[in-house]
């Protein structure tokens, strides 16, 4: 017996030893079909961390959303809509992306450059790692990790072929709206543009024009699969049909959470909001169909008339040129109900739009003034916050003439021109 | 003996059912301190692939030798030589890293901006994590694998302290040449460096004691073991000592390659050459004193009488702002003997240069102008490329009156006085 054990205990070493062995060889040549002889690299890993602090990895391959459109198009409410999803994170507005997308366009466009910088060993392909390196760590790092990480900087979109080379999982939203609302928004807040003369209905419209061409005819090249035109008018009147849809192309389960964004500013795993961004006052706000046709009676009539020939997209993407407004459609009873009480509340939204701009969309508001961390009916949330509520019309009335919008509109146009012009 | 044998056959089980278990248990957890749960990174690889197909791996820890200093200041030579050491790439100018740091320079100082991008997320330390990024990407892929990897963009030694930070183990080689010599080469040579006015010497020569004067304070800041300036006449002069000094500094093995960069050019490991850089047609001859004092006689009388208060980081480096030409010292032997045959052979070199403009430092030239893979003798070399030799004149003629390079560079001015001003 003492010499079965001896047996025992000597095959156990040999046993131990032979692994230890194979482990060793094993770390030396990690197998790759390639090179002769592999090193291992330095950095392992390539992590970010989410609000629980868990580990998430991210790469070239993982699915980005880029979202974007003209700026004045929704592209922050659609980025606040899917911020609030749990399993999404979209955040500010970078800057840097679309600059260091227009930094490659330019060396890309000049022969002399390109060809110093290929003759330096810089070919298109070393420069696409660099590019793309560069956006996935501000994408990855501006924010909280979240599964689906996505990007808004408007202009992106401008670069939708290129992007979709460089993150071949990735997936596109376009924003389209009227260009005749977007360009009466960039005049009236002043919205500075590179390019965009403010003072000058017409050649804004011409801008938003070729922009929008460009976006678009980028938007068809990489095919419905990959990039979807969204149009604000229709995601603002019926939200929960458009969300559905774009989570249904985005492969991503529904979460009711995306129709009550507003709930989510500034909570952990919700929504941050830039200060400085030009939209932040607007998409604290529930889904509402303020802005729609504010436009009309503010263009010249000029460029009213000539509408078709300055901005033919207008057609092309389904607005009638000639119609002050045309007619966009109803919204559903939820986000007429909310624009009414919008309206209703004007001071309460004027105080939080303060508040969010002095101290941001964190935890420094009044207490009964916070939105619940729990997804909530926007009854009880106005209730709670002590909003004067107004008796939902019946859907019938809506329906009749113009339908609600147009008269809900044409209440906002008659009080803005009552306000100053 | 059966029951001994179960008996070991059943322990081998336990212990590889063990030893399973604590591999996988190992894998789904792996030891990080800070989050509950760690996923595995999508692309867990960072490799380059060198000349014979070994993959070496890269990060942000590698130890990356950054060379730099004014433009026309011997950068070329620098990185030539170290391109010439097997364990080495430096490759061309990538053109871009200095833009890149020049973009968040920008951004950094302007307030607003920097504002800005804090409330999008894009915190300092994102944005270095992308620039980093970007920065590793271009100088990793744009030439071949090597295990010390270098980089030669002039100006980058402007942001050492910022890549010091970046590259914990970079190592930085600051060079340094006279002034006027630089501004000289810069005029005649019409190399256009924005901020620079080709029509003055005088305005050059400010900016290229300011330039000096930021490269060479934080080359002092991160202190003497990472930031090595050389003279650039010194390694002219004396090449085998210094090229030993720095690759003491760089902890590099030493190896006779560095002392006959001409032959590697456009080798497998070796040189690449841009065909578009300036300083190209330059480095494909041995180390040489032809143009140490080129400058004297071509600066303007009130420029040169003004010298020590337009230029004074001139006698902060050590040269003498009131000799025209300083005594630079003594070359080397094999350098005087360069010197020599390269004025005695023009005509071949010029042949070479035109070669290497039009076709690449490739394999292209003619069989017999090939320079040979292993090392040689200069004076091997220049036999079978059948270049008119002269006899090395004796030492002790060379130490009299003003040395040798004062006589060879005499004999340069002149020339270049006869041809044509």
């Amino acid at each position: 017996m003492g010499l079965c054990r001896q047996l025992v205990r000597q095959k156990l070493y040999f046993l131990l030893a032979g692994l230890v062995f194979l482990y060793i060889v094993y770390r030396s040549f990690p197998c790759d079909s390639g090179p002769s002889l592999v090193m291992v690299p330095k950095e392992q890993t390539k992590f970010m961390y989410d609000d629980r602090h868990r580990a998430i990895p991210y790469g070239d391959d993982m699915p980005i959303i880029f979202v974007g459109g003209m700026p004045r198009s929704g592209t922050t409410l659609m980025r606040a809509m899917l911020d609030a999803h749990p399993e999404i994170r979209c955040g500010e507005e970078t800057r840097v992306i679309p600059r260091i997308l227009g930094m490659r366009t330019q060396w890309e466009r000049s022969a002399l450059e390109k060809k110093r910088l290929t003759e330096a060993g810089v070919t298109g392909e070393v420069m696409d790692s660099a590019v793309r390196a560069f956006i996935l760590e501000i994408i990855a790092k501006h924010g909280p990790a979240a599964p689906h990480l996505c990007n808004k900087d408007p202009f992106t979109l401008k670069s939708t072929v290129y992007l979709n080379k460089q993150f071949p999982n990735s997936k596109f939203i376009l924003m389209i709206r009227d260009g005749r609302a977007v360009v009466h928004s960039i005049i009236t807040r002043k919205v500075t543009i590179s390019g965009f003369d403010l003072n000058s209905y017409r050649k804004c419209l011409s801008k938003w024009n070729s922009a929008l061409e460009t976006m678009y005819s980028q938007c068809l090249h990489v095919g419905q699969g990959k990039c979807m035109p969204v149009y604000y008018e229709q995601l603002a009147l019926h939200p929960k049909e458009w969300m559905a849809r774009i989570l249904r192309f985005l492969d991503i389960p529904w979460n009711e959470s995306v129709l009550h964004h507003e709930e989510f500013i500034g909570k952990p795993g919700g929504i941050a909001l830039s200060k400085t961004e030009k939209s932040t006052d607007q998409v604290i706000k529930p889904v509402n169909v303020d802005a729609l046709s504010k436009w009309v009676g503010s263009i010249p009539d000029d460029v009213v008339r000539d509408m078709e020939s300055i901005a033919p997209m207008l057609r092309t993407l389904g607005y009638d040129p000639k119609a002050n407004p045309p007619n966009y459609g109803k919204p559903d009873p939820e986000v007429a109900d909310n624009t009414i009480h919008i309206k209703k509340n004007a001071d309460f939204w004027q105080r939080r739009e303060v508040d969010v701009r002095q101290n941001g969309a964190d935890d420094t508001l009044p207490q009964q003034q916070q939105p619940q961390q729990q997804p909530q009916q926007p009854q009880q949330l106005q209730q709670q916050q002590g909003i004067v509520l107004q008796q939902q019309p019946p859907n019938g009335v809506l329906s009749q003439d113009q339908g609600y919008v147009g008269r809900v509109e044409r209440m906002a146009v008659n009080e803005q021109r009552g306000k100053g012009r």
